[in-house]
């Protein structure tokens, strides 16, 4: 979703802006823009499209050598030049970029309209340019703080006035800010890979907080304006890691990384003596883990399919009743938190604003909430009561792959923990870390044969609709497949139980809908496979996805696409990741933009 | 589903058959068939297609006046003359009929291929025939009786022998049977409407039971050969029903019903001088419901959707924490049932086999599971610990309309029991009372305006792709919504929270891509109107459904179809009403045949 870069040094700060901004395309936009400092007044450039637009736009005069940049992903107005940020006021002397959602904004615009302020643009962000210079008495970081309590929403800003050269103020209520600190220059960004290549020191700010950086340092300050003093982190991810490698898309390499990814995830948390996992950062004695009596997992998007893995690990091997809700649906449902409840929040980025929100409720209903994020310091991981990394490092694809099954891999974790405390025997156990650990060797293997998958993809193309059907714990696994299609290919693809489909979606088969079908070879294959005879016998085209050897789908499926034969419940691994390279296939061949498809963000930072 | 028909009795038994499988049509099927005693043979009678083109085939001079009579729903093997039913063994002198899935039947076919017999066809219903013949010597009842133990499946089952004239053998295991009880003449069918124009009175066979009928009478055994006495319960259903009642398609008249069907599902269920509601069959004393922990609700297709509303309303009204589970994969999880919980198992056939195999598997964990059904004397009605009836009357459309609507009430009155026995107040009760008793008139007004709807469905016939949006207690009904459509237009409708779409489905958003929103003045408008502004941002079409007078909505929106103002809850009534018209125009407009959808069936009766 939108990104946010600002910097002040020495350096040529339009290149360090472009170059940040280059690094936070990956969070979707559709417009982008900066605004430097140029002795004492400002120059804004601005541009719909991409990054590479705006840098062919910009002079080379601009030399000044501070500035904010905006990536915008479009909520309050349509994508065109006037819209992108940065906002500046009627003077033209202040610059600001905001990430989020101003709700009040149509209230504030009237009051500013009546003081005689003009508005150019249809955003809900330009109404705090005018705001900062209505109260604006010669202190740019005084106009900011008289500001920000008439705002009502969600948001990280960052902004500049000509006539302070070299300060940038920033502040965050629910949208991610994050301080590099460098030698004699200092950037303020919404991410850290947009700074990264220039340091790997970086300080967290909370809601509420308000930074002053200039070349020397940070200053940063509460609502009442007391100094806050904050630790500094080092960065743990490389530059390296957030380069494409050789790839022509990050999602290709992100979906051949994952062997080694989920390795990562479950790597120094499983214990062969004893048959069980460990989990360092859950901050739970043993007592509390026994006196568990439910787990509540939220989240959205791919993460939320990840939770119904885990729900269905818990309930079905751990004996612990577990439900998996929409962060977004749960947190204005007013949920019962009850006691001996555990949640677990997911997130890749550790900023999704509906989890993170949903977060906060619960907790204000009393619940203990773990995270599950991958973003080392995000907001989740540092708002949550404990929780576990995935260790996945930078995933930059907007369409979440190596996240997945990185995210299912902590729950296969909490799952052996949780059942060895209670039924599951020492051998039973061993049984599953034997499973776990054959893994990453499987997905290897799958990850061979992908030139059948993309020939398959090829074939397929012109379909306009999928189907994408799976049972048990693989039921996420069809639901992620046809929001992987839907994400990078456009195509129409939605998933089902495919016991469920007879219930009204057959109605939509024919033979131009294919139904991709994942077989496994466990205790429901027989019903899936009569569903896909009922499939076969209205003229549907069926792509299978099979268990090596399996002769009888392979006669009954007009493709098949074969996995080695796993632990009956590891099978989601070997299937979500066929289905990951079927759409990016699918999305090459259809010319998409695979990285960045069309009006997706990757980290979705506004409700 | 496939249904099945046997009469004998003293007039010509085609007539019977043909007017029986006509009002089976609405169960949905492809082909239908008829075997007719003639003499001391059988005539067989098969047509792909519909029941006229049956007719058209069966010749005058077929007056034989005991028979059985078919309508398939394809399972194994395609839609031709040769796999419809009924199925014949070599002789000719045996034929059968067969509702469900025998999975054994491979094993089976060897057995008999080796053993000398030769199959036809590519069902799975043959092998029945052949292994009747196998086992007969003289007498078809013990023959039968011999047979069923070597089925593995599920199966109602309808068989005659020419050698035996006048006499029928039915039997079921999964998939309903009723005996029609007439003077002088007998019935059998796999649903009380292809025999209440001849007769009311009704003998339900349970699963195990075997029945021989002949025209003075019938005998019921068990699989030992115990007879077994039953009761002969009388239809409550008239045959006028049943019948179009002047309009064109089944559909709209149910769907114009609505306001007489909710006001029978909460008639005599309310008491304002206690601010309650009763509901008599829940078999449920006041310190059971009292000590009440938890609610989990089972179903499938629109069932489940009115099933995600009732566990809206039990955790936020009731604050007792409740989910709602596909049945087809509940049954399969190997759920934890929990102390202090109570199920309840939806469907309005109170035949859909995956609500039934899951309540029995739930039954054997020792839940106690209450059916919520629409047709009286049904096997999940009779086999649940308690229930209620919805009261729609019969509902023929195979997509559902006015059961869904049935169903959420009686959600509505177990929530206001339980909050009542809980925290609610009685002047609270009150005012839940009285916003439920105004429902009839709001939903009478909603189907007033039903014109403007109708141009609105011809305006988007082009569109492929729909999406459904709607939040809290209204994401089920867009959920609702979006089968409607895709059951009768085929067209690629999907819900979503609206919150959702940003994590993935807004990629399918363009200029062709219309977006239905769904939009009460709840306290989650103002975030529904933001997710319409993300949408127009992004050229996407936007019909609202709006409460009257939301001039901002309207003005955002492409189009908007107005609803009345109700009370916060119950706005899923207004709501789904106007998207069961959109769904039944488009479809009208696309010529579809509406009542009759391709692929579909009326109540699902295999896995």
């Amino acid at each position: 979703m939108c990104g946010i870069v600002g910097y002040t040094g020495r350096r040529v700060s339009s290149e360090v802006l472009l170059q940040g901004l280059r690094r936070l395309e990956y969070r979707g936009y559709d417009s982008a823009g900066i605004a430097i400092g140029n002795g004492d007044s400002l120059s804004v450039v601005k541009r719909p499209g991409k990054i590479k637009d705006l840098t062919e736009a910009v002079p080379d005069t601009l030399k000044g050598n501070y500035g904010i940049g905006h990536t915008r992903w479009a909520t309050h107005g349509v994508v065109n030049e006037i819209n992108a940020h940065p906002h500046t006021d009627v003077s033209g002397k202040i610059a600001i970029c905001h990430n989020g959602i101003i709700e009040n904004y149509m209230a504030l615009k009237e009051m500013l309209i009546s003081e005689g302020y003009s508005f150019v643009s249809e955003t809900d962000s330009e109404v705090i340019a005018h705001l900062i210079a209505y109260n604006y008495q010669g202190d740019i970081a005084a106009a900011v703080q008289t500001s920000l309590p008439l705002l009502k929403g969600t948001y990280g800003i960052v902004c500049i006035h000509a006539d302070e050269p070299g300060r940038i103020i920033g502040a965050r209520n629910g949208s991610p800010l994050v301080i590099g600190v460098g030698e004699d220059e200092m950037f303020l960004a919404s991410d850290t890979t947009a700074v990264l290549a220039y340091t790997k020191q970086a300080v967290y700010l909370e809601d509420g907080e308000i930074v002053l950086i200039d070349p020397e340092g940070f200053k940063i300050v509460d609502a009442a304006n007391r100094e806050i003093q904050k630790r500094i982190d080092t960065i743990s991810w490389e530059l390296d890691q957030i380069e494409k490698d050789g790839f022509q898309y990050y999602m290709e390499k992100e979906i051949r990384e994952q062997p080694e990814s989920i390795l990562r995830a479950f790597q120094g948390r499983l214990n062969r003596d004893a048959g069980t996992a460990h989990l360092g950062g859950l901050n739970m004695g043993p007592q509390e883990l026994i006196n568990l009596e439910r787990v509540s997992i939220i989240a959205a998007g791919t993460s939320y399919y990840a939770g119904l893995v885990g729900a269905y690990l818990l309930e079905g091997v751990a004996r612990l009743p577990a439900t998996a809700d929409l962060s977004s649906e749960i947190r204005y449902r007013n949920p019962v938190v009850e006691k001996n409840s555990l949640h677990f929040a997911v997130s890749q980025s550790g900023e999704t604003i509906d989890t993170l929100f949903a977060l906060r409720e619960l907790q204000r209903k009393g619940a203990k909430v773990l995270g599950i994020c991958n973003v080392v310091g995000s907001t989740i991981a540092r708002e949550s009561d404990g929780g576990t990394y995935i260790h996945s490092g930078p995933e930059i694809a907007v369409a979440s792959t190596k996240a997945f099954t990185s995210q299912i891999t902590v729950f296969y974790l909490f799952t052996l923990l949780m059942a060895r405390m209670r039924h599951m025997s020492w051998d039973q156990g061993l049984e599953f870390i034997n499973a776990l650990e054959s893994v990453p060797d499987k997905v290897a293997k799958v990850l061979e044969g992908t030139e059948h998958i993309r020939s398959l993809a090829e074939k397929y193309s012109d379909a306009k609709n999928f189907l994408f059907l799976g049972r048990g714990i693989n039921y996420p696994v069809a639901l992620e497949g046809a929001l992987k299609l839907k994400e990078i290919s456009y195509i129409h693809a939605e998933g089902f139980s495919s016991a469920e489909i007879k219930h009204g979606p057959i109605a939509l088969i024919n033979e131009e809908t294919p139904s991709v079908f994942i077989v496994p070879d466990d205790h429901l294959r027989d019903k899936v496979v009569s569903n896909m005879k009922e499939v076969k016998a209205r003229d549907g085209k069926v792509i299978a996805l099979a268990v090596e050897g399996d002769a009888e789908v392979a006669a009954i499926a007009d493709d098949t696409i074969f996995v080695p034969k796993t632990h009956e419940l590891f099978y989601p691994y070997v299937m979500v990741v066929p289905l990951q390279m079927f759409a990016y296939y699918m999305a090459l061949k259809l010319g998409r933009d695979v990285d960045q498809p069309r009006n997706l963000a990757k980290s979705v930072t506004v409700e």
